[in-house]
């Protein structure tokens, strides 16, 4: 990401991200990781400036069900995304497969070294054209003998996971949606009560950023059960989404206007 | 602010902005337009990189009350905010003076000159030190024989002003207290409940960035008052604001858990 360092900025505040041509998955995806399971949910917009958007499918699944089932959700470069999503598809050169990863751990560092692939093989065109490597993913999942664990991953294909103090993970646009996780998310949380913490963030995403956008991808994985549990494209006329939608504003409402007026 | 586009970035999400070793007041300021009048709150934050914080106001009050009632809010680099307001105190060389400006779109265009006249005397040293020339700043209130008016001022001087379909202008961190507002301001919220938006909105922010911190200001002006209603500063041990924060969190739990499950 180039910052445009004008001297003199146009009206526009200077914490927004300039436009990009390059089309980019300026994305809002959620990993929520707790006791009973992995949610992961991501929408489907990209752009190339507001006057050119599209949709995709930032959200593909890996593994060999009965063994092993993760989840990658993708931020970032569309280019380069889908060239990391390929070199994964095919293998590394080495002959490793994300299907195959033996644990968690080695299944992260076999989507970095792809995104490091990538940018052996890309890097120096991108730079040509003055491009930033930019993309992000997470990866949640469980392969059996481990447990169940999240991870995102850097441009730099190095990673952080999800530990006992952080029961969420987020990448693309994450500041609308990130206060209501703050606040309830925990260990805890039941499968269903993630879900709608989930939608409910994305939600506040999607009311606040046009560059995040329907429908959206939800990954549902249970605990030591090695099969998705739930795998759901759903698109703004969703009943469960709108139900969602609707009584979380008018719930915020109702709470706002229950608080105690100032005594000042 | 100048992108690190690193070929290979650290483990840092695309979207953060780098840090910035030049005092910023990556604030959060807020101000809250409705029929009944106006309700501005900023933080007091300021930092130079995470190792290096400080507390500054960022909210000056002006006019003449009984005629004027004047509220300006400052976000950007904390040399420049200061330089502007400290030009806006001392007047413009052409006379005109904040204090005694005739309309509030005059007052406006004095706040942009201020900043122009800065940028004139600064932007060719804070170029050779490849420093951006950054600073937003908010203004609100009302000059007798005119509206109630806000407007938000960008480093170019020019302006825009929160209209019919604007109720809220937001400087600095604004996302994560977004969702809030979109949801459930309008131009017929009482002062009372704007008081508790912009806490709540403010309490999102300050939750989830440490650029971001106590004490708030807030300051309140009812319509055709021409006086301040309220002018208070909140710290950490603010009762109210203690019991707002703490409220708010138990209704955003029982909201969510009170949802329905999905039926898939």
């Amino acid at each position: 990401m180039k910052a445009g360092r004008s001297r003199v900025p146009t009206a526009r505040p200077f914490d927004t991200a300039p436009l990009r041509r390059i089309p980019t998955l300026m994305t809002y995806c959620v990993g929520l990781k707790m006791r009973a399971g992995l949610v992961m949910l991501s929408d489907t917009r990209t752009n190339a400036g507001v006057d050119n958007i599209s949709t995709y499918r930032k959200t593909t699944l890996w593994g060999r069900p009965g063994k092993s089932v993760l989840c990658l959700t993708a931020a970032g470069n569309l280019a380069i995304t889908q060239a990391v999503v390929n070199r994964l598809r095919r293998g590394l050169e080495d002959g490793r497969h994300l299907d195959d990863a033996p644990d968690m751990v080695s299944a992260a560092e076999i989507v970095g070294e792809s995104i490091r692939a990538v940018h052996r093989a890309d890097g120096p065109a991108l730079e040509a054209h003055d491009t930033a490597f930019n993309v992000t993913f997470l990866l949640g999942g469980q392969i059996r003998g481990g447990e169940i664990r999240l991870f995102q991953i850097y441009s730099a294909g190095n990673f952080i996971e999800a530990m006992s103090d952080t029961h969420y993970l987020q990448i693309g646009e994450h500041k609308y949606g990130k206060p209501i996780l703050d606040r309830v998310m925990g260990p805890e949380t039941r499968i269903h009560d993630a879900i709608k913490l989930a939608m409910i963030s994305m939600d506040s995403t999607l009311r606040s950023n046009l560059s995040v956008g329907m429908p959206i991808d939800l990954t549902v994985i249970r605990t030591d059960t090695f099969e998705y549990d739930l795998e759901r494209r759903i698109d703004e006329t969703d009943p469960y989404f709108l139900s969602i939608r609707q009584r979380w504003s008018e719930a915020l409402r109702a709470a706002y206007l229950d608080l105690p007026d100032p005594e000042w």
